[in-house]
């Protein structure tokens, strides 16, 4: 199976949950299906396939419906890809009670992904988790182990309470 | 009308037609209908409103669709919007016989958008063109005026046959 | 006169008083010379020519003395130009009672830089002050105006007594 | 020895050299001294230690002449030390008759620097060398094995006679 079924749960997780739980407890809730699948990953065809503290993979689909106008997929389809995987990273350093949003990020475009590119890896890895202030970096490669696209991000942590950790 | 309609015609523009005109006719063509609207425009909601040489306006609507498990917009379709009037602002600048593509971006988040923010608008502004690379910037706008996020972007620039400018 | 002559006070500013006082009263005191000249500042060729709320012009004198082996002067230089105006910039809408700290910066180099290129001036402005984070960008001109590079960077803001505003 | 002695010789490559030799045999040269020590490596404090293919490694030592206003160590400094190693890691993949411009580069501050934390060892790694276009990423790190700083950088590749490989 190359992605997720078309009948499955798609949806948010409750925020109470989110806050009560560790960031890896609330990634290892959405690879195993105890949480419904974000929005975002059914209409971007981009799912997770392993989690551990500081270290996420996922899988993405490249599709013609990201074509930009010469038959390219959009590059903002890569950095969404990169974005995902880099969060997470940054997410999975999280105790109950922390969240993070993401200040910024970058992407630096490798090589040109099509329809026929087939499935691609994205690697998102922790580089620093602070009291205030996280980074991380991600990779995607294709299904021959050709770097596609490469980027980092820098997050911002904050206790659910607003107050930061 | 605050989005082009459903009924429209979505495709690429034909790759002898690409290389043929100047990036500013090719984004006219594009703005005005004569070519199609591209598949990531359908499928991510964006569309262009305005374009002139080195400059170019974006409009965008977010959406649940585009949710993450937390029940906020995707910082990748943020970036796919920058991303947007970013390589637009610098395709405008191209002769015919040019192309580009876009070796990195970054992207600024300054405020989380949700499905009820409404339209954004996004400014994408060529800084530099120069015989092999360019750069662009951007900015995106809540209907209040607020900025949403920022960004930059670098270019490198080809003949179609495979040279530089 | 194109620079601040040998004979200053170098040195840094009492951490008292950078407690003290606004961000743009602090800028105006190195600016007049009420505080000595960092020393960065000398070691670099880099100084502020003028301050105000959110906007911040630093000149800089490019020398041999930065030279890489081919003979171009080193782009960290041209970062510590840009970093020194966007972080400027973002210290000119801190209140007393709070500092900040770089998070990330990013460099666009538009054009090599040699001694003889001359003085350059450089532009920080403030595009994002929220309550825990910032946002500059920076813009390098040479003496005919031509952009030499550009970037932008993110700032974590805090409370001199380790809180956030 | 942890830094180069004040009476080595300073100076440029000579431009045909330059043309003539790999990358790699390049950083070889500055490395034994066989070559002059670059201007900046000497304003900065700044030193290789071991080149090979696609992976650098220099030294460096912060020092209050780089302070700012507060006390710590410009960010540009670091900015500097990471473009050296990133920057050499792409040129340590050049064949003779090759040469390149940094076309930009970002840098994630994670730790303040001071004159007491010491002598600081700064990775730089290829990630990806292609025809026209290279990027790379740099670490920084201090005595104690902590990361400082990190980043990643886009290369531009040329023929020497204005060509790209």
């Amino acid at each position: 199976m190359t992605n997720l079924n078309s009948t499955e749960n798609v949806g948010l997780v409750p925020r109470s949950d989110a806050a009560a739980v560790s960031g890896l407890d609330f990634l290892r809730h959405l690879l195993d299906g105890s949480y419904p699948r974000p929005p975002f990953s059914k209409e971007t065809d981009i799912w997770p396939i392993a989690v551990e503290a500081g270290h996420v993979t996922f899988e993405a689909l490249p599709s013609a419906r990201f074509y930009n106008p010469m038959g390219i997929v959009h590059g903002g389809w890569i950095a969404t890809l990169l974005d995902t995987a880099m969060g997470c990273a940054v997410h999975s350093s999280l105790a109950p009670g922390q969240s993070f949003v993401t200040l910024e990020m970058k992407t630096v475009f490798v090589r040109p992904v099509l329809e026929k590119t087939g499935k691609l890896t994205c690697e998102g890895t922790l580089l620093h988790a602070g009291g205030r202030v996280a980074s991380s970096e991600g990779r995607i490669y294709d299904g021959q182990g050709k770097l596609i696209a490469h980027g980092s991000e820098t997050c911002l942590i904050m206790d659910t309470n607003g107050g930061h950790r």
